[in-house]
């Protein structure tokens, strides 16, 4: 066979399995494996056992291997030949939690194909995209693969997690421990999105994250404010009054130096930004918003990828149950967390944000902080050799040219990938800003699953082709 | 016997008869008459009927009324002769929630005698004080006149409801209804505190209540904040900057017209408040705290009394579980409650409110609001005539002049009295700032128990000697 009939025939094979891809992607959704809850720690090892087992069919040595938390799985082609460009596939099997439960439409933990309202066919389950789906993806693109050609066109190691969604601690302990299994040229990644439902994209910069809890204390016990009100400060106006300084009236973050390094987007880049018409029509129209809620002087495609953020992701004080309580609490606590752009020190900004609480502190009140993530944000290098491939080859899918993009989301491994194995990491991912990730009835396009499997197949061909 | 030795054998009848009415409150205690909670009703319903089957073996006909939500008593003195002072009595038989329930040292609705740390005997339950103990003064006072002279020295008709923690809307409905059996020269209320613990008081003001929820609405469903931040609305975000900015740097609301109508003291409550000379160290240290949180230009017993306040008094929004989650929620909302002095029009605090609040709203936001309370501040008239006579009985009880103050808190159904029976009320009680009504491990001072039953011997003994 030529290559190129020979990938038409890994093609072919995808579309030929593609309901049975379905079915074992449904069969891992299937298992509640949400790292953030003790209570699942048995179906994160669930996961773990049945991923291995699956991935072992497909010409791999398999491992389920403790970490400090979950357990990982490690799988190495026993076709390597060590001639050929070296690739590490990175995805995770655990999800967020799925509350409120009352939302969803179906149980999360029971996948199934639904209608969109605009007709298209989409997977509903949590995890269906976020990372189950998308991992998927590549997996099936290797069963592809071993199925037609007999083995993989590169040489592959498969790493997949359990701890993502909780911050990956432990796996960044194990990536030290193991670093050597791990050795590649590059990483791969698919747990980002496309440019829309039509357009695929390579991710080449990631904001990082700054993840703070802070808890604000006041009196040593719960107060009824029919005594102590007026005279006793309230954790909850303490807390609301330093918060809600946070943005001028301008949507700029005030925190003194927050914006320290942070680089504008060069003038090319901010003109191809203008061509792709992000507008608030297309972006916020969607969920129910209608004006840009960001920094006011800057594009609203500036306003998501390449400027820092600052949101409130949780609050809670006092009475919140129905109906009234005059109660002043001890205490009043909210999560806060900043997006971070190249060239900001996450360490810095963790403390700038310290500062600023406990310089807006009455004397009489005491902060507390916990720190849930502290990553830089990630330029990745434009010039790397694979990336030219998988642009290749996910322009000839979708019979649109792939754009380079950067993210808004962070994620932290690719860091952790560079320092520790010395990798670049190329990601490439078929998720869409409506898959609800992280909310109730999360969901998978049929289509990103399906055309996703056959992207990855024709950039392991593209990869075979390409220099390491 | 003379009427000097008659009340003297009555005092004696409440000491030898103490232990049985700590047992006769515990019994009342026991009852989980939570007026909140649904689940509680028939709770409610058991401790009506509990009182008054009791209330009926002192000599008055008693019945439980139905009202639009729990019942209430209604008491009758069967030797109301019509030719004498006729006092109404109310309290109420219902209590607050009890979460969070963890924080409380013993069970809720299992009353104990216990040491406090200073060495006072204390009695510990839900509602030891709020108002199970507090109006038990008032039965087992009655009681010991029963015992010892065969009858009350007044006429006498006693009301305790079951919602007065929820804002007792029935009630007022009930009280239009029944205000012909109802009819009394005054009314007289054991729901207020002491001055301090050596000093008893009587109440001669309290600041009415204006309780909001607002709902802050965003996208119509929750974000990812990697995805969305930066570009769509927090709801978070904009409720803390709105809250936050309610008050100014010194303490004073913010709202526009909030303090039209409010008086100063007069010069000469003020130059008597300052003697008594109630301070951060004696007020606010016991709690942890150390320093006035009102308004800087004010007296702390100016702040707690005669100024009216606003106090946040619960918020949610977003995650709040353990650990991080990216969200941007869909909304979030909290409880602010407004603490109101005479001069001030609750209907128009109410709306100055919801206008502060929209004027500052996103225009892609919504604000929904719920109003929890609405009462009015209430100033009683010094020169009531019950008045003298209570002041003067509570002076020779606890051998300190009786003080008249200013209380913080609401107590709406004082007004209901005026406006629908056209009574006024004498506000009598021992409760102590350190009390935790509202609030885990609730306690009544046993002296406060003990000398309150007397107090109130003596109080009916002056009643009957004062003019109608």
């Amino acid at each position: 066979m030529t290559e190129t009939s020979q990938l038409q025939s890994v093609l072919d094979r995808v579309d030929a399995d593609f309901d049975a891809s379905v079915q074992r992607l449904f069969a891992l959704l299937r298992i509640k494996s949400i790292s953030a809850d003790a209570a699942f720690a048995e179906d994160c090892k669930a996961a773990a056992a049945h991923l291995a087992a699956d991935i072992a069919t497909l010409g791999f040595t398999t491992e389920v291997r403790p970490t400090g938390g979950h357990p990982a799985v490690v799988a190495r082609g026993n076709g390597n030949t060590g001639d050929r460009p070296h690739a590490l596939f990175y995805g995770h099997y655990d999800v967020q939690p799925v509350d409120p439960l009352n939302l969803w439409h179906r149980p999360p933990f029971e996948p199934a194909i639904a209608d969109h309202a605009d007709g298209r066919k989409i997977i509903v389950a949590r995890g269906a995209q976020d990372d189950k789906g998308q991992l998927s993806t590549f997996i099936e693109a290797c069963r592809a693969w071993k199925s037609v050609a007999g083995a993989l066109p590169i040489d592959l190691t498969i790493v997949i997690e359990g701890e993502e969604e909780v911050g990956s601690k432990n796996f960044v302990a194990f990536l030290e421990q193991h670093k050597r299994d791990l050795a590649a040229d590059y990483a791969l990644v698919c747990d980002t999105g496309m440019w829309d439902r039509d357009t695929p994209a390579i991710t080449t910069s990631l904001r990082g994250l700054v993840y703070e809890e802070v808890i604000i204390k006041a009196a040593d016990r719960d107060l009824h404010s029919g005594i102590y009100g007026g005279g006793a400060q309230n954790p909850i106006r303490v807390l609301t009054r330093i918060l809600g300084g946070l943005h001028d009236d301008n949507g700029h973050i005030t925190i003194p130096g927050f914006y320290d390094g942070v680089k504008d987007v060069p003038p090319e880049v901010l003109e191809q930004w203008k061509k792709l018409n992000l507008t608030a029509e297309s972006f916020l129209k969607p969920i129910g918003l209608s004006i840009p809620a960001g920094e006011t002087d800057r594009l609203l495609i500036e306003q998501i990828s390449s400027r820092p953020t600052c949101d409130i992701n949780g609050i809670v004080g006092g009475y919140t149950g129905e109906g009234s309580k005059t109660v002043i609490p001890a205490h009043a606590s909210a999560k806060v967390s900043f997006r971070l752009v190249d060239g900001q020190d996450p360490k810095k900004i963790r403390d700038a944000f310290r500062a600023y609480v406990t310089a807006r502190l009455p004397k009489d009140c005491k902060a507390e902080f916990l720190d849930h993530s502290n990553a830089p944000a990630i330029a990745l290098d434009w010039g790397m050799k694979p990336l030219a491939a998988a642009k290749r080859a996910l322009t000839d899918e979708w019979g649109k040219e792939a754009l380079l993009v950067g993210s808004g989301a962070s994620i932290p491994i690719v860091a952790d990938f560079k320092r520790i194995l010395d990798v670049d990491t190329l990601l490439v991912g078929f998720g869409l800003d409506d898959d609800n990730i992280h909310s109730p009835n999360e969901k998978y396009d049929v289509k990103s699953f399906h055309k996703g499997i056959r992207s990855w197949v024709r950039i392991l061909a593209a990869l075979a082709a390409a220099p390491k």
